[in-house]
């Protein structure tokens, strides 16, 4: 189990790229090392990476690289996000691609080239680093695929599907090309490296990340399948602003469960039982959870999450507070660090340390799953594939208000599993995820209003 | 008469502020000033500068400051553009003012209260500067404010002079609260320095510059009096790519005119007939000028502006070619540099580089005006605004075409100059202009099918 933290820098925010300080990176790395975190994601800015399509800076690449070493000094290891892209409500979209020369991001031939051609020189500069982590394709790039995005570049599930596997692939020749053998990520083809294997020293993950419209919304191109088909673990972001706090209170199990609850569905979709699991973003945001309540929120999260199977991790957001001397933040944005943003450890803090500490450094066996599943109706009884999916499985869905029944009642504590449908008669799949009972959603299960995902840049 | 030019890097274009090298820039601005030129405009980039609303980079700031020094080491003035904003068809818009943070940029108090801090901020970083030319608000920001922008941000031409007022204000305020003092520019007022006094030494001009939809474009927010009415001096960028080129040929009267036509208009919009009018950017577009006329074509342009009353100097695009190694330029734009990429002089070059030297260092006495001029009809009898002025002054326009045929069988061979309908009454303006022959535009003034304004970055 992998304790980290999302960096997002005390200095700057991530505008620090354009004055990339080593001092100040190291001051909150070392930081952020203090909790007991093993790991960091970082996240270069694409515009400031790749300013032209065919201009990729190298000194960019070397701040990157940079701040991997720097890091590794602290015993952190580093998982390097490509495209952003997107972050805490700011789109950083190069002038390439916008304006005058907007095209489709995902689709069009000469963008998804150079986007590629991004990605694997930015995984070619990080790929000799014995404390990298991975490199994920970028951050939550499906915002830009379809509403409630302002200017979507709308594509079909086959497109994402066709991007996504360039973007991996990309990452892998970068890997495999800098250290100047195929390695078994650039090996293994889209499953990738299988097993709890991502750690220090093994190789390092290709992933993909999404918001959890893929989960949720049914519109959303990128869907489930996306996040479980390419790359080496699948990803879940949970935010409870999303209507979970809502309607379950701040410290209401379908809160505090949601990032376990996520974990879960995503283990239902991926074709390798082993694939591990990555709970790559969680926080506190304070629209929906009391500012009093950050520690218990943190706490119970990550405890809910410790005992999930094939779990890989957790990794925080965020490590410091936005400072207030930036503009325009959505108010939640500036309260997510486990630390001020001159550096006081918070609350939450304290709580995420504690656990990371006590949890972090044991034996990295996988907890033993659950041996029950609740089936996830993806198809129909004549096999095609069921409408509403995932607004069932959505905070007030149907399949989501089943789901945490059974966690509430279960006597050890830990939710179910999620099997689909689809797959309840491959019994060598259930067998190897120790499925040994398969639960229907009772006919009778609540559901609540259903709200829609909330989009938090919209959240001032 | 001023003889300056646009540098564009032969490193990187302007994406090289993220890599800003001082020698570098030493090698271009040597080469620039090897033609005799007397200064340069050069181009920061927004959101390289102000990357959050509230967080402009001092250390962005310091090397616009290091460029003027720079300059300055080879004799050449500068003029600062704050807001790119727009380049050769890139828009570089702040991500605090693109997608989920969009907001009008001419009319939200806190997008320009924000604006307006860049401005003044830029300004400041280099009143001291003995060199300084002046501050211009930004390089053709009116593209924003109208189609065809493909995301425009439209306003009333009431809410474009609040607009351009603030940012002049601003721009002033920045060079008077350097150096300490309020200045001749600060103090005064909206017509500023007046007549030709900007040279080395003198106060600093502000200036507004806008593409030529201010002048042709009856639906362009941002008109006439807009250029006329702010800053210091009437900005004109000439581009034949505007339809005179099609009418006319690369080397027709229409075409190499067409920066002398221009300086005429903005004379005939200025109140203050002292105020000088400057032909800021003018170039050899070789979508519609073969290369092997680019010569010749910047001989005869400039040789019509030479003699323009009140014309403050030329300023050509550009001084570098665009590198082929970055992508997605309009074809034009990668060939109008007087030197190639590499810093070889083209023959436009030699040129520029002959009239520089020759014409360029003679005494500074204006140019006597012409004693004709030919009237606009901006109102109609009963003294009320008349509709399509912009258009029958755009190219093959009626009243493009009479001023066309008036200046090519004049005896001395300079264009007529022009006023407007409403003040052929102010005997005292006549007076000062220099104006004793009001002409009509005849009634058989044939007119071309009138061509929409191109934008050069629809133009591959």
């Amino acid at each position: 189990m992998r304790f980290g933290v999302n960096h997002t820098p005390s200095v700057g925010w991530f505008h620090s790229w354009l004055d990339f300080s080593p001092s100040d990176t190291a001051r909150d790395l070392e930081q952020i090392a203090s909790l007991g975190a093993d790991h960091v994601r970082i996240f270069p800015l694409w515009p400031v990476v790749q300013p032209n399509r065919t201009l990729i800076r190298q000194s960019a690449l070397r701040d990157v690289a940079t701040v991997v070493d720097i890091a590794g000094s602290f015993g952190l290891d580093v998982n390097v996000d490509a495209l952003q892209g997107h972050l805490s409500s700011f789109d950083f979209v190069p002038s390439w691609l916008d304006s005058w020369h907007r095209r489709n991001m995902f689709t069009d031939p000469e963008v998804v080239a150079s986007t590629a051609a991004y990605v694997e020189a930015l995984a070619a500069a990080v790929a000799d680093k014995p404390n990298l982590l991975g490199i994920t394709i970028g951050n939550e790039v499906n915002q830009f695929a379809h509403a409630p995005h302002p200017a979507p570049h709308d594509i079909t599930a086959e497109q994402g599907h066709a991007w996504a596997a360039a973007m991996v692939a990309a990452a892998r020749r970068g890997l495999a090309g800098a250290s100047g053998a195929s390695g078994a990520a650039g090996a293994s083809g889209a499953s990738g490296a299988s097993g709890l294997e991502a750690r220090h020293g093994s190789a390092p993950l290709v992933t993909v990340a999404q918001y959890d419209a893929a989960w949720y919304d049914d519109a959303q191109p990128f869907g489930p399948e996306h996040a479980a088909d390419h790359g080496d673990a699948t990803v879940t972001h949970s935010w409870v602003f999303n209507g979970s706090a809502a309607l379950h209170g701040a410290l209401g199990p379908g809160s505090v469960r949601h990032g376990e609850y996520l974990l879960q569905l995503a283990a239902a979709w991926n074709r390798d039982p082993a694939r591990p699991n990555w709970l790559q973003e969680v926080g506190a945001p304070t629209n929906v959870v009391d500012p009093d309540d950050a520690a218990a929120f943190t706490e119970q999260t990550i405890r809910h999450v410790l005992d999930t199977q094939q779990a890989l991790g957790v990794t925080w957001w965020c490590s410091h507070d936005v400072s207030r001397s930036l503009a325009d933040f959505p108010e939640l944005e500036y309260d997510l660090g486990l630390f001020t943003n001159d550096g006081r450890l918070k609350p939450a803090g304290e709580a995420f340390a504690a656990l990371a500490r006590s949890a972090g450094h044991r034996a990295v066996t996988p907890a033993a799953p659950t041996s029950t599943a609740l089936v996830l109706d993806d198809v129909l009884p004549d096999g095609s594939d069921r409408a509403g999916v995932r607004a069932d499985c959505a905070p007030g869905g149907r399949f989501a208000a089943a789901w945490l029944d059974l966690a509430v009642q279960a006597p050890d504590g830990r939710g179910p599993q999620v099997v689909l449908r689809s797959r309840t008669s491959d019994t060598a799949l259930l067998d190897a995820r120790g499925i040994t009972r398969c639960v229907e959603v009772p006919d009778d299960t609540p559901t609540a209003a259903r709200l829609s995902v909330a989009h938090p840049a919209t959240m001032a």
